[in-house]
């Protein structure tokens, strides 16, 4: 057992308030696996003249963009997490200003009263769940980030948001692919079931490439399963030349104060 | 449109119980997506002596043996399907006795008041729900009979059974293959959801190599998907050296009366 993962042990079992409060004071981290029982959560920020049609593209594309709230302009604290900022309580964002991207720790710096933040599910949501029904994810055993790629498949455009479907990977023995599917079909606030199984190529995808994230390692016997990611409308927002997109950065996510299971059951 | 494919359509049309006295009147023909809402079952008669240690192995081997129902020693008429004769209603049948195998087209000559049967539910019965789903089913359209190999999964001996578990398999592209497993999962007593999703050699399969059925063609971007098998019973009577088993023929199946959506809901 190495530091870092016992450092990311410890680091599991924090509530999801202990989690954001450490993430605001600068520690920047994969989510992956952290307050395993709580939706997470990407934030996507427009301008509110664009904000109309980025709802639009969400609703069109509800795989990709499972949309869970819309924020005034200008507001910051989501219902899914009381009490919460996020303009700071994500580990790390990526914001593209006239064509520059940057990485940085929070947004505050570039905070407007006209910015719409819309919180959409994450894929990590599904991560307690496969754990607890048996998936092996090696991905997260062996503390790499989950391998984001760009599909050949197009979203449903809403102008001038458009582009192909970003989809996360896991690679799974045979066995546990249909487990997999049940598992994580509960959760469509969370991108919901697989989009693609089986042959990257088909979709326009190089495991060994990957966008963002680390390159797979795959064992024998292992099928590629493949889901809609919410880096989607980051690249709609990149080719539709918003002259201001700001988002999470690959893999920081929000960790709200839902349960998966109560959402599940309509509950929240 | 073929003739046969007419043929086929007519045949699709036709209620459980016509189906069945054609059968018994001498029609022999794969029993794929025929009467496509009522759950279709496998029949596997053993002698009275075996019945007990036949009856453990299908609870231990749930998803190869889904038990609808065992008749008395000597009786024909399934609860399934009220009126039916399980020795003469099948388009098929194979019978091993002392080593040799041969397929007759009913049971009527080597029936006995000792014999029991097992009625086992049928892959068959997800045709007609996958193809309301709107999963590509090419075997069927091309009227080719769907492959069953031998895997290298073991099922879970109960003395003298054991053996290879076999498996049915449907080629699926990529996008559809989540679909089938939410489809499938649905119909525990027809096998459930597959139990492997992707490289076939991993499970000891050549799909160029089937043991009943047609070689399947494959289209790029087409996922293997495998589902447990009632041929599983065959292969473990065989290894006990049963002096007499008997079976439905390969894709030779019971039609019964039960209709699937209503066995989903526990109503039946």
């Amino acid at each position: 057992v190495t530091l870092a993962r016992l450092e990311h042990r410890k680091l599991t079992a924090l509530p999801p308030a202990e989690l954001r409060r450490r993430f605001r004071a600068g520690l920047d981290v994969d989510t992956a696996g952290l307050a395993p029982e709580f939706v997470q959560a990407s934030v996507s920020i427009v301008p509110e003249e664009n904000a109309a049609d980025f709802l639009a593209f969400c609703t069109r594309n509800p795989s990709s963009c499972p949309l869970l709230e819309v924020l005034e302009p200008g507001q910051w604290e989501p219902r899914a997490a009381p009490g919460a900022d996020v303009r700071t309580d994500l580990p790390a964002y990526r914001v593209a200003r006239d064509g520059d991207v940057v990485t940085v720790p929070d947004l505050l710096g570039v905070w407007r009263d006209d910015l719409v933040a819309f919180i959409l599910g994450c894929g990590y949501t599904h991560i307690g769940p496969l754990i607890e029904a048996g998936v092996s994810l090696h991905h997260l055993d062996r503390l790499t980030q989950q391998p984001v790629y760009v599909s050949n498949i197009e979203t449903r455009p809403a102008d001038p948001f458009r582009g192909p479907v970003a989809v996360s990977m896991m690679a799974l023995p045979g066995d546990q692919v249909a487990t997999a599917v049940r598992v994580t079909a509960r959760y469509p606030f969370a991108h919901g079931a697989p989009i693609w199984i089986g042959d990257p190529a088909r979709i326009g995808i190089d495991l060994s490439a990957p966008a963002t994230g680390d390159p797979p390692e795959l064992a024998p016997g292992d099928t590629p399963v493949f889901w809609a990611c919410s880096q989607t409308p980051w690249l709609a927002a990149a080719q539709a030349g918003l002259p201001f997109f700001a988002q999470h950065a690959p893999a920081r996510m929000l960790i709200t104060e839902l349960k998966a299971s109560v959402l599940v059951d309509g509950l929240a």
